[in-house]
């Protein structure tokens, strides 16, 4: 019997479960597939499930769970840690690896599957596209990235709701460390004239923190309140985050990415800049945080069927003589096609927004975004309704 | 005609729509409906909608709109403030005032009903109960309340399972000044051994770091990782908020109250002594922010019958002969009863956990508490599952 390994890499999804059953529904047919739990690590530490024989209904509930089933990692390989992971592979007689992940992912199996290549070490390394950030090479999105959205949209249409019943400046601030992709789909989460978010503010344009000012000042004056959108990653004129200014103690992963996510100290400082040189009272500040990868029944349908099919044209492609990365084409505005590019196509690259994306001012997102993240969003996103306005004839017209 | 007020007050909720509606249905059949934008400073500004002829299909879109739909106040009246709703009451002919909100509304209305007896101005004054903090005296629970507790739950059962895979230290701050309900919520998002929350710090016991600290350690070590629950307004031996000693721009209401939301500074404080103190590299803070009370799609269906009952009841109530405040009674587990309670029983007095919901450990909740809140969550939370463990014999068993 043939032996599939398959694994997950760097932050999980709402839908990188879907990803993992639809490799381990297809492979378990052509042969014995292990699940290696925490990534690479897993391999290192000889960590392996034998998913082949797990009933298929239960795979199905682990599908529709958020967070990675087999656990993650944010290991980088080397060269010593590659060849560790070869012995083990060996050991096992492993034929094929699928590998599902992000571009770091992408970068750690091209990493491999190089090594295997030069120490002659026949494996075939097969990578399954997933990030939150959309910052993949050659996709039209990767899955994670409509669920996410899907949340981004869903909040700002509540906060949104909560800021215009008690008015106020009002941050929050979303993932995103190089592409704004996610941050951009709060714009989706109007409805009304005058919702928010106001302001959009993106990793792909230099943020000048006295135009961020001017510009929630004059919307302020306008709406009577101000919602902003902030991506982690917006950064200076020399490319240094803002986040990352402000932190003490900076922490970074093994790809010596530093930590933005799970701190609120950018939305709190960018508040703090706000109360003392606007004199506003009223200024509040959010930071979406983990809930945006992994609330549970916030779910594109769309990005869940995705997820699922990138899983098995992997195990499809994996019969072709190459490695590679799966890709996602959109063929039409609600169909996606697949193909299979090389690894060094999408590993360690970063995809950002287009220009057609962003509009001139910088602040807000164009129609062609809308018209590429609506399709993703799914169905049956929550409605928003207004009271239609009645006015009373004033009587003592005090004000 | 008889001539009948409605106006919201204090912090939106999922489900206050739904108290909005319930009123303005029934007493629409009595007279003429008004609702005063912004709470009683609408009422000072003479800012009234006419609700009367609204289309019931857009009251029902309304209804199931998170937000408080005519805005909101954190006005706090004095007598100089009443004397100026008297005169805009009066001029307007205005017989009821349903006022929708927490204790802090109820205390409003205390005052505007004890001040229109004392200068003999016939107003029927009506307190409708909402507060995600779930600390109304007199009530079973409050409208709000569930819907935020679902969403505390669903938070928590989707970081753990990101949390679980990428093992590390992770905090979650949620709202709740004085009462920890909202924070001993998250004790529901476990489902299997092992799942966090594993420690739950409520504002109902006093926090002292350097045992917060050792708890933490401790937990880490058992598990590999810890998930923590913190109440915003946990405080030290003297009463003094945790999160308010940090704070340099400390914000405070009309009130009087301290900003605790809008600002990651309580998570990011903790995760820095965690980081400094216990030496782990992996350490995380979100703070739940406004989303726990205005994400749309996140509602409890048994909170949205009872928050609209208590609209209806309220109405009901008015046709009796005194001023008062709506109580829910829960007659069995999943059925209420609605009671009058005099203004001053419920205004600006705080309920706060019971002892019997609080574990020992004071790090988390009873039996009584799971099955206090259990019925209160609704229909239809999203399933978590695992993957079964299966094993592989170790080969090369390095580790």
């Amino acid at each position: 019997m043939r032996k599939i390994l398959v694994a997950l890499g760097g932050g999980p999804t709402a839908v990188i479960n879907q990803s993992l059953v639809g490799v381990v529904l297809k492979a378990r047919l052509l042969g014995t597939v292990y699940g290696a739990r925490f990534g690479i690590r897993g391999i290192l530490n000889e960590e392996f499930l034998d998913l082949s024989d797990v009933p298929t209904q239960e795979l199905e509930f682990v599908a529709v769970t958020p967070g990675s089933a087999l656990g993650s990692t944010r290991d980088k390989p080397d060269i010593k840690y590659c060849m560790e992971i070869f012995k083990v592979l060996q050991a096992h007689q492993i034929e094929q690896f699928f590998y599902i992940g992000g571009n770091d992912s992408a970068d750690t199996l091209h990493i491999v599957s190089e090594e295997a290549r030069r120490v002659g070490y026949s494996l075939r390394c097969m990578h399954v596209p997933k990030t939150v950030d959309n910052d993949l090479m050659c996709n039209d999105h990767t899955p994670g990235y409509p669920s996410a959205a899907r949340f981004v949209v869903q909040a700002f249409a509540g906060t949104n709701l909560d800021n215009a019943a008690l008015p106020g400046i009002y941050l929050n601030v979303v993932m995103g460390r190089n592409a704004g992709f996610l941050t951009a789909a709060s714009a989706l989460a109007r409805k009304y004239p005058g919702d928010g978010p106001h302001l959009i503010y993106l990793p792909e344009r230099t943020f000048v923190l006295e135009r961020f000012l001017e510009e929630v000042r004059r919307t302020y004056e306008h709406y009577g309140r101000c919602m902003v959108a902030l991506s982690e990653g917006i950064h200076d004129a020399s490319g240094a985050p803002i986040a990352s200014q402000l932190m003490k103690n900076a922490d970074r992963d093994g790809h010596g990415n530093v930590q933005l996510s799970g701190s609120g100290a950018l939305a709190d400082l960018l508040c703090d800049e706000i109360k003392n040189k606007l004199k506003v009272k009223r200024v509040r500040g959010d930071t979406l945080g983990y809930l945006q990868r992994s609330f549970p029944g916030c779910v594109s349908d769309f990005d869940q069927r995705v997820a699922r099919e990138v899983g098995e044209k992997a195990v499809r492609f994996a019969m072709s003589a190459q490695d590679g990365s799966v890709a996602i084409q959109r063929t039409s505005d609600y169909v996606v096609g697949y193909e299979l590019v090389p690894l060094k196509a999408v590993a360690g690259k970063t995809r950002v927004m287009e220009d057609k994306f962003i509009a001139d001012s910088g602040t807000d997102v164009t129609d062609a975004f809308r018209a590429y993240l609506y399709p993703l969003l799914g169905s049956g996103i929550p409605e928003i309704h207004r009271l239609s306005s009645n006015p009373v004839e004033k009587i003592l017209k005090k004000s």
